[in-house]
């Protein structure tokens, strides 16, 4: 009676990255409705008729996937939960203002832990000012499964696609890159000796910078109102959640062109190199900046003609320049030689 | 490290229904946005600043609670997660413009059975003009969760809340109650029967009607559309998702007021009668409409100056009326005597 196995023809879900796994079912899905702006295929879809257009995203946690329950606060991953759609929000150059949250969740939770997550739910929206509108709560045979959709607004002038960056454009990014993966590490570090032994205590003190980038990431909406300030509307944006090479290559894709992007100019917090260090000789702190993924940024492009105006806006950085079409994405080192960059870190 | 498990104070999700639950957990968020125009507690939100108002639902189906793999064909289970969340836009009056899809999922499912998935969503969105915008692909630790958010649009004068219903308006119901849970009933038992013998061939095809009615529910956009033509706005709106006892009860406590409804009244299919007769002697059909749920049926209620529009209209059926403040909400049997509805079969 099932139809869920296939003996013939199976393609496992491991073969394709998840993109191409999204591009392959989604493909021949055709807008029909007027009011359907974009589609898949960035950072929110845009809907609505009017010139303020409403933009809608949707992520999901899972638990055993994008967390453990082991080190992982409820607290924090509502919160987080809620920061990750914002963020996609953001990456429109949009205000959030509305979610809704879906739980699936197992017998294994009680009424408390789940006050807990919804504590984390409420603390981020009330901190960037969104109203919780709906959702529903359902049993789920193991584990929990958290999906948040966030609902924003954007002046149609301003929307900032990946697919809208040009040639000679300045590549800035906000925050500092790499730090998100460290502080997992740590934990998964930190895990590992405590199931080896339940009676130790571990010491995570001296990396709290890390472990809250990674724990309870911020959507840059002091960005977008940074931007909007200073009257700079990105040529491109996208949020910085699978590693800035994964983010960049979509970039340039989506906009047709290739980029330069300098080593010594991305921003790695020093306590990203601290941990590096520490985990082995080998760990490059720019590995987890370009792979490591998490880190909730903003990266976007813009045009040359606003350098004055990003050069010395707080905690934006200038890291590169868009090339041709036809040309790679590639990181300069600073003896002078170009690594052309592939998404590794979380399969894309 | 773990807060997962609380040992005092510990209070399980079972000692809640659904309704509650989400009440305690989101009873203290209050909008801050203007454009917040309904929030939890409908079967949509309500968001937007002009007139036309958009409408937005989420909806999650998960392996083992909400459908079983041994008798939900895939393209089904694709079709039936946009339907439910369709079904909700056609509660508020409203009409579907795009969905979101978000599809966590263990690798025991292949490319080609997520193809399936794919396939039952676009005949559903085909159906309905509905477009495909967004959502994302996950991993998950065991089987499939389905999360589907529906966008839609109404204007604001034609909106239908739970909480309109007034004193002496008659209470409508759209097509049959009671076989989708009749279909469930069938697939159960032949489920239980190829357990004990896999080489038991189940013969569904004299169920063909109840079978349809729980796999591949419709939403009844017919019914927007028609009562829209006749210039008809219900007074209040529920989609029949847990059974009419339920929907009665919520739209009775969000409108102030009781009901009757009348037991003769009620809208029920042969096949379902004969299906409740085939199980047991004590099955009784009006039970299976009562308290069966998974019909996806609108049920409505029109001021009484709209009587003769909606007396003749196809597959609409009157099936009593509202009460005032404080009286309760009652199924009238043909032998005269009055029975209060709780909710029951699915937890509520």
């Amino acid at each position: 009676m099932s139809e869920l196995e296939y003996q013939e023809g199976r393609t496992e879900l491991d073969a394709l990255g998840q993109v191409a796994l999204i591009n392959r079912l989604t493909d021949d899905f055709a807008p029909v409705n007027e009011s359907t702006v974009k589609g898949v295929g960035d950072d929110c879809a845009v809907v609505g008729q009017g010139k303020t257009k409403t933009l809608v995203t949707t992520n999901t946690l899972a638990e055993g996937i994008h967390f453990d329950m082991m080190y992982t606060p409820l607290k924090h991953l509502g919160y987080k939960a809620v920061a990750v759609s914002l963020s996609n929000i953001a990456a429109m150059n949009g205000t959030p203002r509305q979610i809704t949250v879906s739980v699936a969740v197992s017998n294994r939770y009680s009424v408390e832990a789940l006050e807990e997550l919804y504590a984390g739910i409420r603390l981020c929206c009330q901190r960037y000012d969104v109203d919780l509108v709906g959702g529903d709560m359902n049993s789920s045979r193991s584990g929990m499964v958290l999906t948040v959709t966030a609902i924003g607004e954007v002046d149609e002038e301003k929307i900032a696609y990946r697919s809208g960056a040009k040639l000679h454009d300045l590549i800035c990014v906000s925050g500092d890159l790499g730090s998100a993966y460290s502080g997992l590490l740590i934990l998964e570090r930190e895990k590992v000796t405590y199931q080896a032994n339940p009676n130790f205590q571990p010491d995570l003190d001296s990396y709290d910078y890390v472990l809250e980038r990674f724990l309870k990431p911020e959507p840059r909406m002091d960005v977008v109102h940074k931007l909007a300030k200073s009257g700079v509307v990105p040529t491109s944006m996208i949020d910085v959640s699978k590693g800035l090479a994964s983010e960049l290559l979509h970039i340039c894709k989506a906009s047709d062109c290739g980029c330069e992007v300098y080593e010594e100019r991305l921003p790695i917090d020093y306590q990203t190199t601290r941990v590096c260090s520490e985990m082995s000789q080998n760990m490059l702190p720019v590995s987890n900046a370009l792979n490591g993924g998490g880190d909730y940024e903003l990266l976007f492009t813009v045009n040359q003609k606003d350098y004055d105006k990003v050069k010395d806006m707080e905690g934006i950085h200038i890291i590169g320049h868009i090339t041709e079409q036809g040309s790679p994405v590639v990181m300069v080192t600073p003896q002078n030689s170009t690594i052309t960059l592939t998404a590794q870190g979380f399969r894309d």
